[in-house]
């Protein structure tokens, strides 16, 4: 029985989540990122350092333990794999050099309640940088273009990353007057849920502001732009304040940088504040154009004091790809295909169940050179055979010579042949030297 | 804090870690195996189904969770990948094709005790076959070719992969005499932990076998033999039976097939029979040849009836690497090294840090190449630049050409220059054209 939240890909499906990961992989590595992956489970203090997900965190326990056990042993698994990595980097500091860049592709848990794209189990693929005591700024202007990169290696739409900073918030309303900036913030984050209106009678109910200040507050939440002249936007507001400097020029920088590698991949969005507590300046987020209904596909910022080691602190910026996310709204639209569920680029046909072992023989040879190839599992007829390469989408089978064998068919003569059954062309082969199209090397994902 | 059972790999281990499962992907793949990832949990009536393990399994609450809910959503983590396959199969029956060959390379879950070799959380490699109804035993044969493929391809020690047949040992316990055959086979099963005198004094008592026939047991036990010679020892041991001779017959296939792909690399032994029950036939097990007090690294066999719908069986043959015990083990003995700690092949010195622009436009030509680059993170003195690239490893420098920007130390001119920071070799160089050697391109891993 399939448990709601916890998806499982079919085949063909798991060879579309592979290639993706494959390209997500190589991108983060051309950016000098190194593999890291950690334990799964957490022990709950950690888990809970983070309070907003307490409710999430599932705890393990042992199907033996006794009732009294359970209070020493409280670990949980994962919900992101940013907590972990801050974890692991306070855990080794000594043994990794700084600044040192990671990339955690891993399955994540949460006990929420299973809705459309949101999963009790689902992958990530995290990047982050993390510095000893500083961590220099145009790193927070490298995670949009590396997440640029992979979503244009990938057979997807176009990706927009917006980007806000959370200086040019909590300046600006501190700037207005606003002291509880915090509270500011969470309550503007609600405005695609609950709209304008809602959103400025909560300002001056919880927040303190007066109507006018109400009022700036959704003015800024409402520029939007995809080059520097948001920050004229901002100014025109009229309001001062060293953090929003501070943050306009650390902004512009994300914009302008991203703009000169990939124009149109970056979007400044000064209403995105991200939910968690750990962000200190910039965040992001990403679209994907035509399914903006979805929600957001990544999610990441700067966070300068989520990991500390007496004095040393450990201060980051990262993104994270929702792999699962990703794949379960492009699954559902039927928007990725692939050219086959197997990784069989050759069927070797069996003329009869005494030649298994010569057919073995020419199956090795191919898979010395590369070439993925199953021998058929019997000795069926040839017309058989080629449904069961058929049927997996196998584009090649092979007839290996009469030597030894009766001819069936026609199909087999003196030397061995291999057929595109996609064509139908059938051409003598030889297992040393013979070569597939490079294309029909490996399954081909393409947009459907 | 680490937790014992739940090993974390440092950065240089996770690239060997990284580098192994890609040969081992691969060569599954050369065989046709498609890639399957199933969910972390099964339900407790499926973990326990498989009743051995009962006390290993966790279980998964959530935090919030009240004690009443508890025992409605019995969740836990899987504790090997057969069993999630097995009700994996039975789930989509209707959407494979069969034979239906699937890898699977995932994290497992036990709450055993931890000790050298045995984790709480590790990885597993598995290969399976299922058919529909039945399986040809000529998938048992390709077991070992696939393993032995991949160990080949892999910098390690000789592996030796250990065959045997549950239906020799049944078929000569019940044509000795004895009916417990079951019973019989747990108590061999402990020869390497007790030794000859008790498994003969445990089956003279719990077996109710007589003397002669408990030596007859051990004789069985003791025969091991790289090529078919085994039977012939088999034989002259007196006993006959159907069940046996099938045995035979089945063990010789695998033994010969193994021996014709690779001399060497199987070795009938007819002491093993893994402790799990649901094997029916063929059981195999792997040792590292100056690994042996070690252990098995891989473990696998046929298995008749761990699946099935209704009056439909689908009986399956699979094999797993234990990947994490295999790593635990070579780490613990520096057996493995490798050439870096990060992908990246270059890092592009920073002059000033206005030209950071110009540094990220010459990356992002070499990224495009397929060359994994970082620009330094800061306008250091170019000594310490180039020792941040040579305390990770990184094998080349690159120097923008002057333009725009002061020479220091001679070290820029009129042209890109790129060092080799291991020989000092120092040359003209465009990110359009120039290419590292194939071996620098990514960080290689060898036997230390």
């Amino acid at each position: 029985m399939p448990i709601s939240g916890f998806p499982e890909w079919l085949p063909p499906q798991r060879i579309i989540e592979q290639q993706i990961l494959d390209k997500i992989r190589s991108t983060f590595e051309l950016y000098g990122y190194a593999s890291l992956e950690t334990r799964a489970v957490e022990p709950l203090d950690i888990l809970l350092s983070k309070g907003e997900t307490s409710k999430e965190v599932y705890l393990l326990h042992r199907l033996q333990e006794d009732e009294n056990a359970r209070r020493d042993d409280q670990l949980g698994l994962h919900f992101d794999l940013t907590v972990p990595f801050a974890r692991f980097v306070t855990e080794n500091h000594g043994k990794l050099q700084f600044p040192f860049k990671r990339y955690q592709i891993q399955k994540v848990w949460r006990g929420e309640r299973p809705q459309e794209g949101r999963y009790r189990e689902f992958l990530q693929a995290d990047i982050d940088v993390v510095g000893r005591d500083t961590l220099p700024f145009h790193f927070d202007t490298e995670m949009p273009l590396v997440i640029g990169d992979v979503f244009r290696s990938l057979p997807i739409p176009d990706a927009v990353i917006l980007v806000n900073n959370r200086k040019v918030c909590e300046g600006f309303y501190r700037g207005l007057g606003l002291e509880d900036t915090a509270q500011v913030l969470r309550t503007v984050d609600k405005l695609d849920k609950i709209g304008p209106e809602k959103v400025a009678a909560a300002l001056v109910e919880t927040a303190g502001a007066t109507d006018a200040q109400a009022a700036a507050c959704l003015a800024l939440a409402g520029i939007s732009a995809a080059d520097g002249s948001f920050a004229d936007r901002v100014r025109a507001l009229g309001v001062s304040d060293p953090l929003l400097d501070e943050g306009l020029a650390e902004l512009l920088q994300v914009v302008e940088t991203a703009g000169e590698h990939a124009p149109g991949l970056v979007r400044a969005e000064l209403k995105i504040a991200r939910g968690l507590d750990y962000y200190t300046g910039t965040v992001y987020e990403t679209q994907l154009k035509g399914y903006e209904r979805f929600g957001s596909i990544t999610s990441g910022g700067r966070y300068d004091n989520l990991a500390s080691v007496g004095n040393t602190r450990f201060p980051g910026v990262g993104i994270s790809i929702g792999v699962s996310r990703l794949l379960g709204l492009l699954f559902g639209q039927n928007a990725l295909s692939v050219s086959r569920s197997v990784p069989t680029v050759v069927v070797v046909a069996l003329p009869s169940e005494d030649r298994r072992a010569a057919c073995d023989r020419i199956a090795a040879k191919l898979r010395r050179r590369g070439i993925a190839t199953e021998v058929a599992p019997a000795a069926a007829k040839f017309g058989k055979q080629i449904q069961f390469a058929d049927r997996r989408g196998i584009p090649f089978v092979w007839f290996p010579s009469e030597a030894g064998a009766a001819s069936e068919a026609g199909e087999t003569g003196e030397t061995d042949t291999v057929k595109d059954i996609r064509s139908g062309e059938q051409v003598d082969a030889d297992p040393e030297t013979w070569q597939p199209p490079t294309v029909d090397l490996h399954p081909s994902v393409s947009a459907s």
